[in-house]
């Protein structure tokens, strides 16, 4: 059998190595137009903030490491067609520059994501960067080390874009966040979890400004200068972190069923509208426990889980995913955040009737040394009392605390059980009533 | 209506308040025999460790709050019969020396537990302390900061006896540990995670004696020497922490249904084997939710929250109460562990055929400064892989983890359910997959 894989990021590389443990004897071959695999862009900011030196770090296993496995790995090949009639893919050789014809029984498309290029003047400056790739991390990293450079302007209030923003204060640089929506994490998060991110950033020192858009960037041959429609302010360094998109502009022509945006849509078994053709990771769409639908929620996570899961259905298996929760999390200096589930804003897009419950509370037992702020966020079902999303901000805890939202939301729970749930207590961990038994019996 | 309430710790004064907001035209009174209320003793190792100096703060609430709100607390008020048939109870004032019968309509015991006297002889020299009274902490603190104690034998390796280990320990004291069994936390924790405990006591220089047996405390008025089957060692201070008994002698003549411990058996509301009398907190059982029957483990959670749900039951209303899961967790040192569910020794009592799978795994991706080990152990099914157990050590994020099995077992998860559970990720939090992932991915 031929297991053919287009990409060797997290979701092919996950695929490529369980189809290799499920069956030993299938011929699997990947497909990877750069030369870099199983490469995890979320250590980038890590890098460039100077925690870590090694950036192989940031790759899960080498080029020889999957071929000695036996996986038949080709870098530097680009796949340009596919024919899902014919079940063959149209690759070019980039380093010899030939074309060929490769056929498959079983194909897997993860070709992951590429940056957004948001309509801003001067984006081909020098000192301009998005961050996604291991050049980016690299050339980054170099300027961030740099004593005269010390104005950052980071375009993008979402997860990359504030982790860049930790990374450069780090760094010692006076950092500027400016943000096109009203406040921080406004797609993923609710009002007040994202209002304590930027209460933190604000007392931090970084310079915000939300509901602000940029124009242009100036300079040279470097960029000096970025313009908004509110002011002008001076930039040795400019990071763009606008988001990604699926790169899939290569299957225009192949009939498979995507979303407005390129996504491929997949269902729970990782398959796209083609029986034969599988695809998961920033490519592709996920299920969604909760809101019943496939949604684009690129996240390492998933990527992981499904391609690991394709590894198995590829060789024959009919695994099914139980579905994401859209649980997703980020440390902003000294605040962690964390969701799980729907927000707010997403259960009301739903057209769902909800309640929702806000609470303050405390990490730990008050007379334990260096307690810590909690706010936590419920959604729940009106009528039924079913929780469906949670949020939770503040000091340490807080993000694991929402990994317990999403077993209780993956299981059904209702804020009812939260309110009794059994958490563990001992005065460095948790009050007597952990802070989600009090949301839970908070809500009405 | 007449609610009387008998003991004013956690259990007593949690339902008392919720019974006030319930009812506001009930009758409310609770008896307690000392002076002293909603005193939590979890708080008493770090107040003996140093870890903070205002007494007052391991007391939910003062008397006079609880009498400001309408509740009718009477310390210094022993209760010495209960009478079902006639609905009444026999009291005895301490302070004035006499005795009167109070009829009640509902009734509530919540007098907790009190140590257990080990058969070692010696206990009643000075410097041997028993860890459970705000008067055992004010005294422990004082012989904690003298100098020229310099010698401390703690007797007893359960959750309070690995505390005050710590809490000494950072008093800089040189610190012997002898337990009866084999390991410590051997009642609760299965020996691949108690043995992590063991190897970190044992890293920070704690002297450690297991399965070794205490047979007498010897000194002139204070202690000196303890002497075990194995030896003899130095002591200038004594701490037994060897368990606790349910405080419910009194009730020999009530006849309500007891374990041979002396625990009042209750049902999921709450109620005794008698329909207007009600117990819960350290002198009760609790039902399990997986080992299904009731059980005896005292924990300040469990009585929080019994003591809500009676108060509402005891104002008329029947809600139930979902099961304890035996969650508990304890910081040693730089070790964190936690448990819920069934032990493996738990299930294999229980006659279950179930299966276990240990994983050892990291807290943080490893490019993150300060990643830190952790060790998971499941305990499921092995017909239906339904997690019944599980049992996390190791660094930060070790104990939330167990919140999380916790909501995972509750809920009924399996291990493939916990496999691809959608947890948060970002580097500082946790690896892509996260240690649970893996740990249910790794059972098979």
């Amino acid at each position: 059998m031929q297991i053919v894989i287009i990409g060797a990021e997290a979701a092919g590389m996950s695929a490529a190595a369980k189809a290799r443990r499920t069956a030993p004897d299938a011929d699997i071959t990947v497909f990877e137009q750069g030369s870099v695999v199983s490469f995890g862009a979320c250590g980038l900011p890590y890098f460039v903030g100077g925690f870590f030196d090694d950036a192989s770090y940031m790759a899960e296993r080498s080029v020889e490491q999957f071929r000695e496995s036996g996986i038949d790995l080709r870098t530097a090949h680009q796949v340009l067609k596919v024919d899902p009639a014919r079940k063959a893919i149209t690759v070019r050789d980039l380093s010899e520059g030939r074309e060929f014809v490769q056929p498959y029984d079983k194909l897997m498309v993860a070709t992951g994501a590429s940056v957004v290029r948001p309509p801003i003047e001067g984006l081909d400056l020098e000192r301009v960067h998005f961050v996604k790739t291991l050049e980016d991390g690299l050339t980054l990293r170099r300027l961030a080390e740099r004593k005269e450079c010390q104005d950052v302007v980071v375009i993008g209030a979402g997860y990359i874009g504030l982790e860049m923003v930790e990374a450069l204060h780090e760094q010692g640089k006076r950092v500027r966040l400016i943000e096109l929506a009203e406040r921080v994490l406004a797609e993923s998060f609710d009002e007040e979890v994202s209002e304590l991110i930027q209460q933190e950033l604000t007392r931090k020192g970084i310079a915000m400004h939300l509901g602000e858009k940029v124009r242009a960037l100036k300079g040279q041959l470097a960029v000096e200068q970025v313009t908004t429609d509110k002011g002008s302010y001076p930039a040795d360094l400019v990071i763009v972190a606008t988001g990604v998109r699926p790169t899939t502009a290569f299957l225009d022509d192949s009939g498979l069923d995507r979303l407005e945006n390129g996504a491929i849509v997949i269902d729970d078994q990782g398959r796209s509208s083609e029986p034969d053709i599988y695809a998961a990771g920033d490519c592709a769409t996920v299920f969604h426990r909760i809101r019943q639908q496939p949604v684009y929620i690129p996240l390492a996570t998933t990527a992981n889980k499904l391609g690991r899961l394709i590894g198995e259905n590829l060789c024959g298996a009919q695994k099914r995913f139980p579905g994401t929760l859209g649980s997703a999390a980020v440390k902003v200096l000294g605040v962690e955040a964390g969701r799980t589930g729907v927000s707010e804003q997403e259960a009301k897009a739903l057209g769902r009737d909800t309640k929702t419950v806000v609470i303050n509370d405390k990490n730990t037992t008050n007379y334990v040394p260096n307690q810590q702020d909690l706010r936590i966020k419920l959604i729940y079902d009106a009528k039924t009392k079913v929780i469906l999303g949670g949020q939770v901000a503040g000091g340490l805890g807080a993000v694991l605390r929402v990994d317990t939202l999403a077993a209780a939301i993956h299981g059904g729970m209702t804020t009812e059980d939260l309110g009794m749930l059994d958490l563990c207590y001992a005065p460095p961990f948790a009050r007597t009533w952990d802070a989600l038994n009090v949301a839970g019996n908070v809500a009405k």
